[in-house]
């Protein structure tokens, strides 16, 4: 036990957050040490996620007296705008950080200010921070002190388009990204339309005219292709309690072997998954797991491409991701405590 | 209720079956004269659907021994090829026909017989039949003998692309229509993938490199366009059980005020709801009534238009839609027994 | 138009307003006048209920400014406490008044103070008031001023335990209620128990100490008697939008044809449906309706009685049954606007 | 690896099947020799289930042809009578076997034989098998050839009443459990009942005349309190994949402290979690894992006890608790595969 690092959580009363928990509570190589939660200080953790009965003993405590500074790492699991404000003293302490909400995604200052409604305190760290998706920045994250996590749409939509926008072969400026989340996507507050008789036997757009990572993806894929992207984004509220299902357009502008272009470019990623053409991957078969499915159709044989790309949106798309990148940033196996058997059904 | 006309219904115990049921039930022009099944014959229909209880007396009837003949129209809601070996005889007995299934949508016989799988044994019928999408064809439809009812995803796909078609706006090559519907669409047959534990908490495309509608969907809005057009179609199965919600990519090719375009096009159908621009329509904001409801919207003031269209694929996508052309067919009120409010929550 | 009553709504923001208006808007002898919400006042409400587009075009009033005193009756769909206090006010300008909080509901002011944390402000009133079970209360309905609609649960537990009370044929001192309730029993309500991640796919009992409605059933029950009975009733929460199932047992005491009893007591209640002994009798074959359907059973030939009985909560549960009072109090037919098919699937 | 026993899995393509092969993927102590099929034969398993891409390899093999034989233990994932048939021959080849089916549940083969529709085949066997309930027969499950692993309802019904029973306090003759299940435990069967739209937002009692289950709970916790008891068991379907809730009331004879009673009689149970008194155990607080929870309520302080008992219906239910009689059967770790957090939200 001696030899685990020491985990730290900020703010874990969210989905991301008990889902952090849940992965961290038998990692073969951390040890939770501190969860915070300026509401719920005192209470225990497995009151509020009784799936935790058992395998969390500990209470939430007070962000003021916790002790994240004797922490290795520590993850913020918290809204927008917290972790920048912690992170100078945390790092002085030695401590890194894995931030789960949007202060390290976006390197536009003015970008994050535009749609997160408040200036970035620290550009400095900012520029120091790596944004962690392993499959693009795994060396860059080895060596970081800090690592803003990806958005779960981002995510999922990225790992569609990588192979083909570092190839080379689409139109760039007429990307198309519809996808679909489950309802956990929103978060775990109290809000109307998150309701169960709300979202339940119902499905719609939102954000149609203008969504958070709309700029994000972009952002990253003009990082891919070396040039910015023009690029459509679509979200969806479904009814799933976990989930996300990408539906990615592109226009082929050079042909190629894009099975094999798929394949070769996540041979050795120990969590993204090539699916045989004309697969039709589900969100339960990543329900609960790290994975990441995709498959490639081009229907009518026509000049559209269409990659369908599955996540679990608290996983791959929030706090396994998150724990990949502790794996990474730790030099541990970077699948442990990530080796778990999708749930299906 | 002698001056009610009567109705028979082949193959009434599947979802499109029970819910023309609901809707004539109360209809005030029409009364239920026959109602066929081969397997059921002799089971009172109340007793397999329990809703019907008080409101349907009938018992099915085998096909043979019934009473078809005697009806003013007949509704087919039976598996594709049933309705089209009927025809002769009850034409010539002078019934009317509506058609459920794809006998009577596609006017390209070598189209059907590659995606139904028969040869169409009737295409003069074939020619003389109208697509009873009433918004197009209303008139043609008044004086139809055989009326095709168009499939569910092609309803909300044209309802959405066809004011911007018939402006000759967008890029007619590269049409994308991105579906999802409930698993009603998929019918009520003892089937593995369509079970509670595998369609619930999931999300999946099918389909994506051919799936019947995509001709349907491409030959209509061909006819409209007075050209063919290229269209890709992915469907996906969501957790609903009734509902479509289609998102539509066009390219814009000349400016228009678009929003204007939509609400004078549909400005006298009373089937057919324009939101405000930037809205995002609900599938359950339409569950159990016959209306579509359209939302335009054009991401970062860009070159593509996003158009929302939902419908419930058993009313305005099946049942109702067949019980609207009824009721252009006999010049009834064409809202006569579909004034029903959508029940939210 | 002029011969129709004029009808108020207090509070019409959630989801048994929403009902409301949904049953109001096509009835017959009624015509909504006024609907009043503090936080929405100037809102369209069909801007928040889209349902409605095209069937209300109220907009919410402020309670202040709102002319309830011109309707012939108020109904309250407003939190616990809040009718009460405007009764004196209504009733003077000779509006009559339908709750569908529990203001007019509990007898015992005791009790009612211990389960609704308030005094009650209008002991008298409630003294005058009746409650609000047609298949009860008929006569007393048509000439109250006040009419306390009964809960959900209490009108799905009493259908179901009254015929064998009144027969005096089961042990009342160990009758048990096992009800299970859909999500939108909760109210229309930001909390995070009955957020969709947190209800979607999970079951749970709750209040299983005390529950609010336990009295209520009780009290109700008590009076059918003669004498108090002994009640345990444990609700739970089930992953529905609505519908519930109470399925009772009680302790046979005096043999009876129990079938015959229940046909016999109900021949003549338009929206009480006894089905055939050893049915099932399932939530969705009432839903969107105002029929309570009812099963008996005797497992094993025992000594213990199984009676299932199925409503809507939010119809037969609250805003129906309402507006089967107000057909009651001002001498329509019972069954106007009341008259539609459950929605199956 | 070599010191790794070698399992077998009899008809894997169910529910209990591929939560079998979830489990045992990641056994320390097993490793996956064959599974048998009749009608996927050649099949790779992921093809089938595509959760468990990556983590099995093998294909599904004809039973004719199969190297069962060789296993160590063999599970038997099939339809009702097809282990009994088999039994002998691998018992005769030293296979141990765990039937998740029911020909090793009851012992009295009457019973069997008019709930099942056969004759027992083996009814030396039945007595010499044992009756896979850790909590119960532990001692027995060690040495045991053959195991027969009690149903899903039978477990969180006799884990909830069991301590009462032991302990002589309640009234043997009334005891009820009113149980409610998610779908899943209808099987992965091609049926109308259960596909979605039929089984979403909808609920049902279904048995409630007589169910398979109830004579197995009533055998067994006769054998518990030495004399015939008198059960009334009410299932019902409820729209959950997973997840078992029962309900159970018991009228007590004789004070107790019952809370202390539990909490001792499951004091070194892994799997058995007694709750704090008069909490509400949710079915996701157990979902994907082999946990059963328990609360204990006493409403209005009466003479009825309410427990509340739930369970995952395919973990604790089904295949996690098979895979946790082979780990007693065999000397492991009891705990070894099925260290699992539960999946929440």
């Amino acid at each position: 036990m001696s030899n685990k690092i020491k985990v730290g959580i900020v703010g874990g009363t969210g989905y991301t957050g008990v889902e952090l928990l849940r992965l961290l509570a038998l990692h073969p190589n951390a040890e939770l040490h501190a969860i915070t939660s300026r509401g719920e200080a005192g209470t225990a953790v497995a009151d509020m996620f009784p799936n935790l009965r058992g395998f969390v003993d500990l209470k939430f405590t007070d962000p003021s007296s916790s002790s994240l500074k004797d922490c290795d790492i520590v993850f913020f699991a918290t809204p927008h705008g917290v972790a920048m404000k912690q992170s100078q003293e945390l790092l002085a302490a030695g401590v890194r950080i894995v931030d789960l909400a949007a202060d390290y995604r976006l390197q536009d200052t003015a970008v994050f200010e535009k749609w997160y409604g408040m200036p970035h305190s620290e550009p400095e760290l900012l520029k120091e921070s790596v944004y962690g998706l392993p499959e693009v920045n795994r060396e860059k994250i080895k060596s970081a002190r800090i690592v803003g996590n990806p958005g779960c749409y981002p995510t999922a939509t990225q790992l569609g388009f990588l192979p083909l926008i570092e190839a080379g072969c689409i139109d760039l400026n007429h990307l198309v990204s519809d996808a679909k989340s489950g309802v956990s996507g929103a978060g775990r507050k109290a809000e109307v339309h998150t309701l169960f008789p709300e979202a339940a036997d119902n499905f719609k757009a939102y954000g149609v005219s203008g969504h958070r990572h709309q700029p994000e993806i972009a952002e990253r894929l003009g990082v891919a292709a070396g040039k910015p992207v023009g690029l459509v984004f679509v979200p969806h509220l479904t009814p799933l309690i976990r989930g996300i299902h990408a539906t990615l357009y592109a226009r082929i502008t050079r042909e190629e072997d894009f099975q094999a272009l798929f394949e070769k470019r996540y041979a050795n990623e120990p969590f993204v998954d090539v699916l045989p053409a004309k697969s039709h991957p589900e969100t339960r078969s990543v329900r609960a797991s790290n994975t990441c499915r995709i498959a490639i159709h081009r229907p009518q044989g026509g000049d559209t491409l269409v990659i369908l790309s599955v996540i679990d949106n608290l996983v791959k798309g929030a706090a396994g991701q998150a724990v990949q990148n502790m794996n990474i940033m730790f030099g541990f196996d970077e699948c442990a405590g990530l080796r778990q058997v999708p749930v299906l059904p």
